[in-house]
């Protein structure tokens, strides 16, 4: 029925979907069990907190879409054509499922930014998309079904653009400082967008499929495209003041981001005008922005995997994210053990460690510790019946050093 | 291209739609503008919030589902025929966008629940459902998209089924409580669900397109179809107290919530089986459970329109969902007047009263009200040329009163 078939390039993945964390209904859809979702919700907090903070907001365009707004874009026929779209036949006519959202944002501003004095806006939602996509891989990384943050700016002219393109730039720097994860912007093709110029944010990872060329010592990442100018060599100079062409790597990448100043192809197309100070009608001048958010949580996981001597041990998530810092495992049948595992996450909670205590009945402490290394917590308590009252084994999942420590202790183990 | 209908029915919608803060794509499909989707996703963290602490668990099923797990429930053929699902054709198969998630939750639960060991438990999941709607109401009432709650319980016995019913019972009750609501549960037919036990949780509503015979003194709501039983004397006395028949009044309602005891329908169907004490294989007990969200929000909106002499003058949300409790609108070309605004709002933000300045320039005063009354916020404090420096021109919307008073004084005002 369902092909829960694993794939041992992305061992995170995997683990959680051993643990029914993670399960598969198709090729590229998946459900998502509580911790993945915790992730998940983590990442997209931290999204709306910079976005909200850069002055952008937020907004829900529908998923399924009339195909009259592709029409007017000229998307609808592309698209179907080269099946790269989900569509739906009704009674009442056709649908797509969003693959992305410039034809409805535009639709959207139509509704709001009837004069100048309504810009510069920039609107963006987090949901669902949709791709019928010929390559899924990853698990979460390439979905059929995939979470997405879309942004999009709205502005007068091009330097409008410019400065919104410039304020989304320094937010995407953020998000991904944020998330604890190092992002390189490197400057992209436009592809099948259109438009002036983009970046795309690139996560370095074996796992990647795509490929740059990195500069360690400035942090600086280029398009490998870029050596195909027969004057790259001036061009790398005058651009990123590179002259040792020696020192840049080859190195995989996962792309998390993209950022695009589209101008004015989807605004002229679908009627998306303002009128200006003179009393004109104009076209918007717009931007848009993109962050895959369940493939930076894909690439989360599979940057926080453990291996002890190459086998997979665990997951321990970055600090960003990760849901809990210590989680505390006691010997529920045991009562006195209980009691104490009990009075230690009360003790803890106030210092304000976040802990969790698993004292769930009937499960095995194995399944446990094996289940607290799924929720990608540093740190693990156990108060079994192999240590005296008082103490707990403890262990650093990361370095997988197992000590008996005082319970008293713990709070400057897991303080770091 | 887009209909924006106003239907006069739905005073606060149209004012929505009419402030772009709703925009319609065709029959039933909606995007949501910032202020409508920060009502929804307080009501989305009231719900999680209180389901949490019942003990029930998040997850997230896809929407995209395969056609073969709708096959194995039997009731592919079964919503085809009907039309009222919304199916996609694609070159790797059959799938349809979920109108409801009994199927892909036992496919989820069968991963996760396979001894005794593991139950009971409680899924629920927040995201958007699909159906091909024949008779779309009401803006957000009844679309073709919609947003919905849906839990499902999972037990080793119709014992275990009736608890966590009642658990969730409860939860609703406290669930709706929060919102603001009055909300009745009214035992129901079971309809095209199948199973045992089901109650409609309704919302005493004009324009519901419900009935219900409602005792306003014990506040007890039941279905008009209770009249049609021979016995219903009898009937209603045994089991509701219910002597004076007369007192009973037809009421109209909105649905909001529907509970149900499945028993095992989809287990059985569809392999949903456990191992349980004595080895043997077994069909999950299972409960359904689901509260329309984004109709909660147009019932919350549509029970909130302010009417002074019949004409429709604004919203005000109930506390328990309004985002804000005042608006302070500054002409903010009186560099005074504004520097006085933010002063005054710095100063309520420290008393702890949750305000909001609109400074936005290029805006007139008037569209700045209007947009107030949008938002919901009961009180607006407006600083213009009309008023002295320390005065604000003081507005209870509810009321329509409006006064000029110290700027000192507003805290009292606001702190009912």
């Amino acid at each position: 029925m369902r092909i829960n078939k694993l794939d041992e390039m992305y061992p995170a993945q995997d683990l959680l979907l051993q643990s029914g964390q993670l399960v598969q209904y198709g090729t590229g859809i998946y459900a998502y069990g509580n911790i993945p979702l915790l992730i998940k919700r983590k990442v997209e907090s931290i999204i709306q907190e910079v976005l909200n903070k850069y002055g952008c907001i937020e907004v829900s365009l529908p998923t399924l879409q009339p195909d009259i707004i592709w029409k007017n874009s000229g998307r609808w026929d592309k698209y179907v054509d080269e099946g790269t779209m989900l569509t739906v036949t009704s009674d009442k006519g056709d649908f797509c499922l969003a693959p992305t959202g410039e034809e409805a944002v535009v639709e959207f501003a139509r509704e709001k930014l009837k004069s100048y004095k309504h810009m510069p806006v920039t609107y963006y939602q987090i949901g669902e998309k949709y791709r019928n996509e010929i390559r899924t891989r990853g698990y979460l990384l390439r979905g059929k079904s995939f979470t997405m943050m879309d942004a999009y700016s709205f502005d007068e002219d091009e330097d409008g653009l410019i400065k919104a393109y410039d304020n989304i730039r320094k937010a995407y720097m953020e998000i991904f400082e944020k998330l604890g994860l190092k992002v390189i912007p490197v400057v992209a093709d436009n592809g099948a967008m259109g438009g002036k110029k983009s970046e795309e944010f690139m996560m370095l990872s074996n796992i990647g499929e795509d490929t740059i060329l990195y500069d360690e010592e400035t942090g600086i990442g280029l398009n490998t495209e870029i050596l195909e100018r027969e004057d790259y060599k001036e061009y790398l100079k005058d651009e990123y003041g590179i002259t040792d062409i020696s020192k840049l790597q080859e190195r995989r990448t996962i792309e998390l981001g993209h950022i695009f100043q589209l101008g004015t192809r989807y605004s002229s197309m679908m009627n998306g005008s303002y009128i200006n100070k003179d009393g004109a009608s104009m076209p918007y001048y717009m931007g848009c922005y993109g962050i895959g958010v369940s493939r930076t949580v894909a690439a989360i996981y599979e940057a926080s995997v453990i291996k002890y001597e190459n086998e997979v041990k665990g997951i321990v998530l970055p600090k960003e994210v990760a849901p809990y810092k210590l989680q505390i495992i006691p010997k529920v049948e045991n009562e006195e053990k209980l009691k104490e595992a009990e009075e230690l996450y009360n003790k803890l909670i106030k210092q304000g460690i976040n802990v969790i205590i698993d004292d769930r009945q009937n499960i095995t402490m194995g399944a446990k510790m094996k289940d607290c290394k799924v929720l990608g917590t540093p740190f693990m308590a156990v108060l079994g019946d192999k240590v005296e009252n008082g103490y707990v084994e403890f262990e650093d999942i990361k370095t997988g050093k197992k000590e008996v420590i005082k319970a008293e202790e713990l709070i400057g183990r897991v303080k770091i």
